[in-house]
C-alpha cells in the first residue's frame, strides 16, 4: 500500500517531517499559510544536522479545499490553533483516512474525535528541535524522534506502514501502544520547561545551573507524575531524575512556548496546562503547582 | 519619662516615623549611610499627604559608636541587612533599652534575641506607602499605621509610652498583644503581592484585573492563613477575601520588593518567605504555592 500524506501547518514540524517524507520519494501535498506563494516558486528548504536538502517543487496548496483527498493526514500546526482542524481537515477526508496529531498536550484527540465522529484519529509525539528560519526554510537543530500512537483507529496496520515510511525516509520512528502513556510522558518535561522559561525569561541550562529551579523544576515534574498516575498511566517517579539529568547535559535550549512567547505569538497554554490540570483533577489529584504555573503563563498571555 | 529615640535606617520607613517624632519635639538620634554628610548640611526633608515639613538640625550620624545609648531604637532598615544588626545595635544599648524591629518577615525578634541573649526585643509593622526620593529626602504617599508588640519585653509600660508618643507625633498607633498574630496577618499580604509583582513584572492593579492572578493570590493568602493556623496563629479564611478587595480598590502600587527589585537592590526573601516556610513547615504544614514563589524569586534574584 501506497500511503498519500498530507501536512497541515508546514512550519518547524511539517516542513521537516513531510520534507523528509517527500525527499524519500513518497507523495506529500502541503498547506501553507503566508509561504505558500515563496514555496510555490522556490521549493521546500530543510537544513539539518543529518544533511542540508532542498526540494525545488513541493505539492502546495494554499487552502485544504484545493488538496487531493489523503489517506495520512499529519497535522503540524501548533495547538492555538486547533478550532480551525475540523474545517481545515473534512475536505482531505476519505472514509479510511487517518488524521495524525502531532502535538503536544492532552486532550487533542479527544476533542478532534468529537468534533469528527468517525474519523480514524491518532497521535503524535515530535523529539525535535527545529525552527522555521524564513519562508519555506527550516533548521533542523537537534533529536528528530517520533512517537505514533492510535486513539481511535480500526485498521492498526496503517501506522504501521506510517512508521515505515518515517524509518525509510531517516527518521527513528516508534509504535506506542499507549497515546496517552506517551502523551503523559512528554509532558514530566514539557510542563516544567515550557513555563518556567517564559515566566523566569530564560534558557534550560539557567534553570538547571541553580538550585532553587532545579528543585522546583523536580518538583513540577513530580506532580506531572503523580498527575498522570491519579489518571491510570503508571509513570515512575524515578523519570524525574532522568529528565533533569537529561537536561542538565543538554545545550541551552528555549522550548517552543519561549519561543512563542518571543516572538509575540499565543502560548499553548490550554492543551499542555489546563487540560492536564482538568483531566488530573477529574481523576481526583489536584496539581498545585501546574495550576499555579499556568495562572502565571494566562496573565503573561493576557498582558502580550 | 521622656524616651530617647535611636533610628537605625533611615529611610523610607525611619525617615518618616523619625522625622514626625522628631518634629513632635522628641529626642531622636538618627543614624545615616550615603546620606550622612547631606543630611547633616541640609537637614531631613519629608513630603507627606499630611503636610510637608523639613527638619533642619537633626540628630544625625555615621555610626552607631558616635550616637548616645538609646531607650528605644527603632530598626527600620531592610531586613537583608540583618546579619549587621547585632554590631550595630550594641553601642546603643543600656541595660533597660529596648529594640523595636519595623521590618517585615517572620522569625526577625527570635534571630535576633538569640544573637543578643537578655535585650528586650519588640516588633513592630507599618501599614504605609513611602519612599526615600532622594538623600535626606522621604516621600510619603499614603496610609502610615503603626502596629507594635513585644517579644520579650519586661516592662510592659515602655512600649505604651512609645505608642502614646507616636500618637502625639500624629501617627496612628497601636499595641497589639500578640505579636505573631499581627506578623502573620501582614504576610498574608506581603506574600503574594511581593512577589508576583517582581516574578510577573507588573503592579497590584494589573495582578487584580486578571482573573487568573486574582484567583492565584487569593490561593497564596489561604496558604499562608492555614500555615499560620498551623502555627497556632488563628487568622480566618475569610481574612483573604477582604484583602483581595482591599488590593482592588488600592491604587496601583508596586511593593516594596518589586522596588527593590527594580533598583537592584537585593530583596528581602529570607524573612518574607523562606522563615514563614520552614516555620509551617516545623508544624507540619507544606506552603506549596508560597514555596515555587519563593524558588522563583531566588532565581530571579540569583540572576541580578
Amino acid at each position: 500500500m501506497t500511503i498519500r500524506y498530507g501536512v497541515i501547518g508546514t512550519g518547524a514540524l511539517g516542513g521537516f517531517y513531510g520534507g523528509m517524507l517527500a525527499r524519500a520519494g513518497l507523495e506529500v501535498h502541503f498547506l501553507f499559510r503566508s509561504d505558500f506563494e515563496f514555496v510555490r516558486i522556490h521549493g521546500l528548504r530543510v537544513d539539518s544536522v543529518n544533511g542540508n536538502f532542498h526540494l525545488p517543487e513541493v505539492n502546495a496548496y494554499h487552502t485544504t479545499q484545493q488538496m487531493p483527498v489523503c489517506d495520512v493526514i499529519l497535522v503540524c500546526m501548533k495547538t492555538t490553533g486547533n478550532h480551525l482542524l475540523p474545517d481545515l481537515i473534512k475536505p482531505l477526508l476519505h472514509p479510511e483516512s487517518v488524521v495524525v496529531l502531532l502535538q503536544n498536550g492532552l486532550g487533542l484527540e479527544e476533542e478532534l474525535s468529537a468534533q469528527l465522529p468517525g474519523v480514524q484519529i491518532a497521535g503524535g509525539l515530535a523529539f525535535i528541535c527545529s525552527n522555521k528560519v524564513g519562508p519555506g526554510h527550516i533548521n533542523h537543530l537537534d533529536y528528530g524522534k517520533l512517537v505514533l500512537g492510535s486513539h481511535n483507529v480500526s485498521n492498526p496496520e496503517i501506522l504501521k506502514q506510517v512508521v515505515n515510511d518515517f524509518q525509510s525516509a531517516g527518521i527513528h520512528a516508534d509504535l506506542s501502544s499507549d497515546l496517552r502513556f506517551a502523551r503523559w510522558q512528554k509532558l514530566v518535561w514539557n510542563i516544567p520547561f515550557n513555563g518556567m522559561t517564559v515566566v523566569l525569561n530564560t534558557t534550560t541550562d539557567s534553570l538547571m545551573a541553580n538550585e532553587n529551579t532545579r528543585e522546583l523544576s523536580r518538583e513540577l515534574m513530580l506532580e506531572v507524575i503523580h498527575g498522570a498516575n491519579a489518571c491510570g498511566v503508571p509513570l515512575k517517579e524515578s523519570l524525574a531524575q532522568q529528565m533533569i539529568e537529561m537536561t542538565i547535559k543538554m545545550k541551552p535550549y528555549a522550548p517552543s512556548m519561549k519561543l512563542d512567547y518571543d516572538f509575540g505569538r499565543p502560548m499553548e497554554i490550554e492543551y499542555i496546562y489546563s487540560k492536564p490540570i482538568e483531566t488530573a483533577r477529574d481523576a481526583g489529584f489536584e496539581m498545585n503547582k501546574v495550576s499555579m504555573l499556568e495562572k502565571q503563563l494566562r496573565f503573561i498571555q493576557g498582558n502580550c
